[in-house]
C-alpha cells in the first residue's frame, strides 16, 4: 500500500522543513494499524515532539447540515489572511460510512484545499475512540512540528468524540443552526456546556433575523451556565460563510479568548492538565482493553449480565468474584 | 466499636421486616472498612437483593445555602402524605469537614427525622468516589428491601459525586437560588444538563418575583438543550419550603416523569443500563486502583510526569513503556 521509501531521518527532516509530502506520509504511518508502521511512527513522534505545542488548537463541531465545510473554508482563509499556517484534521469515529462525505467536504473547501498555507486531512474514522483520539493527538504533533500554528480539529457533534476533542484543544467552537428546533439540532447533551464559543451559521437572506434571535437566546442560556474554569463567558456570534459575514468576528472572539487565557495562565495550565490526562487515559484504556480481551472474561461477563438482568446478584460482588477467578 | 451481636440471618430478617435498627446497622456494616464487616455486608446484600429495586430513586442536589434540608423536610413530608415510606441518604465525599453539617441538617429536619415512615441517614463522607457510590448503592438496596419505596440521595452539587448519583437515580433534581448570580450558584458545569427537573427555592416574601423570573429564564435555557434520552423536557418550578408553597407541584412533576418514562419503557431501560454500568465501573475502577497501588508504578509515574512537563516525551509512548516494564 505505502512505499517505505523513506527512512526515519528523512521523515523527521521532511516534517521539520514543512515538506507536505512527509507530513502527510507521517500521518499515514500514525494511522496505520501495522506494527512496523506504528514503531516508525513512535520514533518520529519522539524525535519531533519537542518542536510541537506552539499552535492554537481549535475544536470545531456541529451536526451534518450546519455548514461545517463552508465555515471552515471561509474561516480558514481568514486565519491564513491573518498570517497563520493552517492544518485541518477531520475526525468522525462514529461512522465509517461518512468517509465519502469527508472527502466530499475536502473538495467543497475549494480555495483552502489548494492554498499553499493550508493542509487538510481527513483522519481515520475507524478504531476505538481512544485510538482515534491518540492518532489525532499525534497528527497534531506532526502538524505543529511542521510549522502549522493553527490546527482545526473537526468532529460531527453527535458522537462521543467531542469529549476527546475537547481534551485535545484550546478552544471548543460549536456551530448551530437557527430555528432548526431541538430535534433537528441533534447535538448530544453535554456538548453545549463544553463550548467556549458558539456560532449560528447561515445567517443570510431570510434567515438573518432568525439567526439574530437564536443568538440572543443562546447567549442568555450560556450566561445561566456556571462560569468556566477559565473565567471566560462563552460568546455567541452569527455568521454567513457564503456572504463572508461575521467571519472576522469569530477570529477576534477566539483571539480574545487566547489573550484572556494566556494572561490568567489558564492556557498553560489546561495544556499541562491535558498532557497528564492523556497519560492516565492511555494507561486506563490499556488496562481495560487488555482485561476484556481475555476470552474467559468475555464469557464470564455474559453470564454475569444475564444474572444482573434478573436482579439476582450484586454488581459489585459479581465484579469482585470475577477478579478472584482471575488470580 | 460496633457490637457483632447479630448474625447474618438476624440482619436479613430484620431488614425484610422493616426493623429500623437492623437497617441502620446493616448500612453501618456496608460503610465499614473492616474486612469482616465487608464480608458480612456482602452476604446480607446477596440475600436481600432480589427484594430491592421497587423504590423511586430521587437524586437531589444544590449548593450549600440553597435550602436543601428545609426542602427535604417539607418535600419528604409530602411524599409520606402521598402514602410512601421514605429513606433519605446524604452523601458528600468532597469534604470530611461537613460531617457536622450533615448531622446539623438532620436536626433541622425536625418532623421528618422523627416520623415513623422516614429514615434519614448521613452516608460516609470519606473514601474514594467509587467507594462512596458503591456504599450508597448498597444502602439503597437495604432501604428498598426494608420497604422504603421512595429514596432520596442528597449531594452538595459542587463535586464529582453528582455524576455518580445520576448513575444511581431515576430522577435528578437540581435546587437553585434565584438571582444569586452565576458565581454564587457554585454548581459545577455539566450538572445543569443532567437535571430532569429544577426547583428555584426560597420563592417567598420579597424573593417571589425574582424566583418567578429565574424560573422563566431557566425554563427557556433548558428548552434550548438537546432533548434527553427519555424524551422528557426538564421542567422548572419554584417553591417555598417555609411557606409550604409549590411542594405538591414538585411531587406531581416527578410523578408525571415516572409515568412518562414507565410508559415509554425508558424507566426499565435506564435501570438495566445503570446495573450494567455499575458492573463495568467496578471492574474498571478496580483495575485502575490496583495498577496505581503498585509502588514501582507510583515512582515511574512521577518521573514520567516530570518529562511530560518539559514536552520531552509522548504521553502515549510513555504509557506503553510503563506497561513493558511491568511485564
Amino acid at each position: 500500500m505505502m512505499k517505505n521509501a523513506f527512512n526515519i531521518n528523512e521523515y523527521i527532516d521532511g516534517i521539520l522543513s514543512s515538506n507536505i509530502t512527509y507530513v502527510s506520509k507521517a500521518i499515514t504511518l500514525v494511522e496505520s494499524t501495522k506494527h512496523e508502521h506504528q514503531e516508525q511512527a513512535q520514533q518520529i513522534i519522539n524525535a519531533i515532539i519537542k518542536h510541537s505545542g506552539s499552535s492554537f488548537r481549535l475544536g470545531i463541531t456541529g451536526v451534518p447540515g450546519v455548514g461545517k465545510s463552508t465555515f471552515i473554508e471561509s474561516f480558514g482563509l481568514e486565519v491564513i489572511n491573518r498570517g497563520h499556517k493552517l492544518a485541518v484534521l477531520a475526525i468522525d469515529p462514529s461512522s465509517q460510512l461518512s468517509k465519502g462525505s469527508i472527502l466530499g467536504d475536502k473538495t467543497r473547501m475549494e480555495q483552502l484545499s489548494i492554498h499553499p498555507k493550508a493542509f487538510i486531512r481527513p483522519s481515520p474514522s475507524s478504531g476505538s475512540l481512544g485510538g482515534v483520539a491518540r492518532k489525532t493527538k499525534e497528527s497534531i504533533i506532526i502538524c505543529e512540528a511542521a510549522g502549522y500554528d493553527y490546527v482545526f480539529i473537526e468532529t460531527v457533534g453527535v458522537g462521543q468524540s467531542e469529549t476527546a476533542v475537547h481534551q485535545l484543544t484550546d478552544f471548543f467552537l460549536l456551530l448551530m443552526l437557527a430555528g432548526a428546533g431541538d430535534e433537528l439540532q441533534g447535538i448530544k447533551r453535554g456538548i453545549m456546556e463544553m463550548a467556549d464559543g458558539m456560532v449560528i451559521t447561515k445567517a443570510d437572506g431570510t434567515n438573518t433575523d432568525k439567526a439574530k434571535m437564536a443568538r440572543g437566546e443562546y447567549a442568555r442560556a450560556l450566561h445561566l451556565f456556571p462560569p468556566t474554569e477559565s473565567n471566560w463567558i462563552p460568546e455567541v456570534l452569527t455568521c454567513s460563510s457564503t456572504e463572508n459575514k461575521g467571519i472576522k468576528e469569530v477570529y477576534d472572539m477566539i483571539d480574545k479568548y487566547k489573550r484572556h487565557t494566556i494572561a490568567n495562565h489558564f492556557f498553560e495550565t489546561k495544556r499541562a492538565n491535558q498532557t497528564k490526562q492523556w497519560l492516565h487515559q492511555t494507561i486506563n484504556d490499556t488496562l481495560i482493553e487488555r482485561f476484556y480481551a481475555n476470552p474467559i472474561i468475555k464469557e464470564e461477563i455474559l453470564k454475569i449480565e444475564k444474572q444482573l438482568e434478573q436482579n439476582l446478584i450484586n454488581p459489585y460482588q459479581a465484579a469482585m468474584d470475577l477478579f478472584k477467578k482471575m488470580t
